[in-house]
């Protein structure tokens, strides 16, 4: 066994290449045991075990700059760097990250979670080492579905202008998340396909020696020819046009062939592409068979590959996804458009049933939204399905292309509030705050599943402008389901359960804590009302003005970031009424990054759960109740 | 004359190619006329008249959609489209905007003003037609340097992808509105400085006959030869690898030739990219000599080409180009980045200054956002510079990378609030909202220039992560200077204006407008106080908490939206310290896009002037004077 001596990249320095390849092997068995207790990113790590080692054999990290583009293929970056012993902890809270992080260790240098960063933060380091006279290596390890994200593209556009000595590696597993699509794919299986022309290569140069000897007729295209020649030799024309050195394809689970790769692009004293052809779940057999199933992976059986799922109810997306079939099947003017998360946005069975009607974009959330756009005003009703936290990248595209333009498209976000295990960067917490100060959008979300149904038939019948349906990445709660789909009243609220002069406003699951906070301060002889906030914007104008003039003290209870979200617009209308004197206290998500753990570790981390509120309607009640000077409140 | 006669596009069709040209000349010289007087973007729409005529010549708007990115090359398709005499207008509050418009004409079918939408909003059109199962034309012109945007490149990997019939015309006048950067820009170059190679054609293909003759050593790699016949024949070899039938390069001022392509495109069934060579400013040559400075240009003298300025104080972006120069004279870890907007962010004496510290990568704030993260990183101080409005587009990358890794970014966010004559699409209300909810940023605005430097100073100095000034489009106030740059303690605010139980909390330019208002109110024997909220986050809590407790009614002034920003930002803190009974009034921007015009008629159309705060001010003093039921109030 050669991986326990492994402590730090220099350990592989002094190993053969044989020993790397044996190395290889056992870390892709570590890593299919670890995973099948704690599950995780499985086939993307096992398709780049021979390209993370023969980097880290090739060249000197910290002080070389590895850059993983979205950062879930960094296991075997992890094992190599010191943090074997940390993989039983892989996604759990206060454990480790499944993503580069740079507080686990110096060798990780630049984080993500969303893809297409690489290039840029790659460019970035490139440009501050030459600036700073330094002399380290800049690598960027990049999919090919990563490689479609327009700021993946904006950087190869720019790099290729620099000309700064770095390398880019395409790690080309013919898909992304989902199986790819896009033209820069159509590009990239042609040049696999072509593999085997290149061995005309020594036949191509005989033909161009005899030129001169046909008859002195091509003598002006001479030098054209010569250009043109670099188009026969060099399958990789793409990237040489924009001024990268192109070197592959080159088989990424070959050791030796990368590692000359690797020296081949050190003596070019410019950008280099390296195109490394690898298999997604290389070297286990039910992750490559299924590499979409197995990318990220829960718990399961090695010996089978039987999949520990723990049973429950549908997730939220099953519901959206078979809703949605439903509603197609009566209104042929709905058409979904997904960014790259067909299966994660539960639209395969609608992909099946209306082909024609599902449109995926590859990793392109701006131009899945603008596109959205131009849908709905040719008399459409496109449905922008995406998690909340991709969303953000579409935030310009929703205020110039869809907002102002009042487009009548239909948002159904996704993963909207905390997302556990995949942590920080997926949190799905700021698209009310980021969507709720745009003209012209409604946004709502549903308490249950039920409501959901019913909210995407409002959407659908709605036709004056955007409309937003957010809901999150659980089990549904399992309430009865109505067979008739009805629309709800545009901004109605309703309220759940009557209480006396103490409200909790809340929406969507954090309901269901609301309840148990009402239930918990019932017992201590305190009536609370519950309201389902269900539209975040427009607000429930009645309902508050009667709150507050029945001076009503009300907490409003949100999984979102407080700063800007709905209890802030709720403050902001009482202040536009006038109404300087209404009582309301905000519970959302602080002014920090939630990391990975269970959704139930998040809330508790940032106090939203029935006990806190019991807590804050508590400390409400004694300010009134005593009559307190403000200054001795709690602060 | 033609023109006149000109009343819309089916007028075209019965013209001669010869009345064609005069056609174009005449709408040449009456935009050089139009606009002497209006001022407006001319370069641009002389370089695409006869493009422009072509099209309308050709094809049948509105059932065949014309898409213009970006929009401002729109006014020879409004000449065309029945508004010429509207042109005395343009840009005119409540007159024609300078951008498409759908509510001015039919034949306005998609609005922009950011770049890069046209792809996506064609790709959207081609496929609701095919849904539909329409036959109409869908046909998108972009410039060059909107094409960099990333989002035009996720467009055209999904439009290489479906192969939907549509028709881009690239028009290539080699630049943006800045000079062009990027390895793209470096691509078309070679094609257009190639064509004359094509002449080459006949040639290589007398070759490519005789090879059979050579002696069929090169049977085998016949196939891969003729793949490769490709590259020599076509310039356009990376389109055309990305699933598009390149046509071109084609002069862009020659109508027949314009004519003729298009023709040829018809016949494709598929997405055709039409490469047009056009001159930005072409017939008029001061705009050719300098098409940079007669990208938008004021009103001029048409003889001289002598441009009509108003004179006044310099512009706040004239005090960031000098201010940044100053301190990267002290610090050499500054480095300028910008996304193509070096002379409208300031930055052009900067760039000579400093070279290799200034970083434009085109149209492409997403990888400029990123890109300056990782410079953070590395050591380096970044600043960002931005206009508000464009920064949106790098909401996600702000978020995700730099301020979750808490970088050391500085932003200079140019044109903060209203904008004028490039209207809805341009105004910069967004920001405070879509930021201050993101944890680790702080965001300031100055009252004037001399506050400005003290800012830029500020965030020099501050180490903690990223941090952000914005700035009007404005001429500055004209205060004395200080000599000593200072740094001003975070979150601290300052107390202009002492008053007595009333308050204008105000930042930016708003604070002249609260001291007019503060001074209206004085002579009406009310003393109030103004504020100047320089920090947006993180707030004075000192002060607040002390006009709080003094049972101060405070009017929050700001030329943002409402929602979400400053106003709302200082609701939440009395809320989350339990004040739940002070009293603040929120004035800022209602929840709508504010058209073009000027700022002033921007400000009074939504009510921020010193008469309406003293409305407001005078309403609030009658609610606590008179201590009425909270029923009664104005809502």
């Amino acid at each position: 066994m050669l991986l326990p001596q492994i402590k730090e990249p220099n350990d592989l320095k002094s190993l053969s290449v044989d020993e790397l390849v044996s190395l290889s092997e056992e870390i892709r068995q570590f890593l299919i045991e670890k995973l099948s207790y704690t599950g995780g990113h499985l086939a993307p790590n096992l398709g780049v075990v021979e390209l993370t080692v023969a980097l880290h054999y090739c060249y000197n990290s910290p002080k070389d700059k590895m850059i993983y583009d979205v950062g879930h293929q960094s296991y075997v970056h992890k094992v190599l760097t010191g943090r074997m012993d940390r993989f039983d902890t892989l996604r759990k809270y206060k454990g480790m990250s499944g993503f580069v992080k740079r507080n686990e260790s110096e060798h990780d240098v630049w984080e993500a979670g969303h893809s297409s960063t690489s290039l840029s933060a790659a460019m970035g380091m490139a440009y501050a080492r030459d600036l700073k006279g330094e002399d380290n290596k800049v690598i960027a390890i990049i999919g090919d579905g990563a490689l479609t994200g327009g700021m993946a593209f904006e950087a190869l556009n720019h790099i290729g202008h620099e000309q700064k000595k770095m390398m880019v590696i395409l790690n080309d597993n013919e898909m992304s998340i989902a199986p790819n699509v896009g033209a820069m794919h159509n590009y990239l299986s042609k040049i696999r396909s072509d593999r085997h022309y290149l061995k005309a290569k020594d036949e191509v140069e005989y033909l161009l020696n005899k030129i001169p000897a046909i008859g002195g007729r091509l003598a002006k295209s001479a030098g054209w020819l010569k250009d043109s020649f670099k188009y026969m030799m060099v399958p990789g024309v793409l990237f040489e046009e924009l001024g990268f050195t192109y070197l592959g394809p080159v088989d990424g689970h070959d050791l030796p062939k990368l590692i000359e790769t690797f020296k081949q692009a050190d003596n070019v004293n410019g950008p280099v592409l390296v195109h490394a052809v690898t298999t997604k779940g290389k070297g286990y057999k039910p992750a490559e068979a299924d590499s979409v199933k197995w990318h990220g992976i829960s718990p399961y059986k090695i010996e089978s590959g039987q999949v520990l799922k723990s049973v429950g109810n549908p997730m939220y997306t099953d519901i959206f996804g078979q809703t949605l079939i439903e509603l197609a099947k009566q209104d042929d003017r709905i058409v979904a458009v997904t960014p790259a998360m067909p299966g994660g946005s539960g639209l395969i069975p609608f992909s099946k049933e209306f082909p024609d009607r599902m449109v995926d974009v590859g990793i392109a959330e701006q131009h899945a939204a603008t596109m959205c756009a131009s849908l709905a005003m040719e008399g459409l009703k496109p449905v922008f399905a995406v998690y909340s936290t991709f969303m953000q990248r579409a935030y310009d595209q929703i205020v110039h292309d869809i907002c102002r333009h009042n487009a009548n498209v239909m948002f159904a976000i996704d993963r909207a509030g905390f997302v556990g295990p995949d942590g920080e960067t997926h949190q799905g917490v700021y698209d009310v705050a980021f969507m709720r100060h745009i003209p012209n959008i409604v946004i709502m979300m549903p308490k249950d599943e039920n409501e959901l149904r019913h909210m995407m038939k409002t959407a659908l019948e709605y036709n004056d402008g955007p409309i937003a349906y957010r809901y999150p990445r659980l089990n549904v709660v399992g309430v009865p389901m109505d067979q008739e789909l009805k629309t709800i009243p545009i901004g109605s609220w309703e309220t759940l359960r009557q209480g006396e002069k103490y409200s909790i406003i809340s929406a969507g699951p954090m309901i269901q804590v609301a309840e148990e906070a009402a239930e918990m301060l019932k017992r201590d002889g305190m009536q609370v009302s519950v309201i389902n906030a269900r539209f975040f914007k427009p607000l429930d104008h009645e309902l508050l003005m009667e709150l507050a003039q029945n001076d009503t003290k009300m907490i409003v209870l949100e999984e979102a970031c407080e700063a800007g979200s709905l209890g802030s617009s709720i403050l902001e209308f009482f202040s536009e009424k006038g109404m300087y004197e209404a009582k309301v206290h905000l519970m959302g998500i602080p002014d920090l990054f939630v990391e990975h753990g269970s959704v139930k570790e998040q809330r508790e981390e940032v106090g939203l759960t029935a006990e806190s509120v019991c807590e804050e309607m508590r400390k409400l009640k004694l300010q009134y109740a005593y009559d307190l000077p403000k200054t001795s409140l709690p602060s």
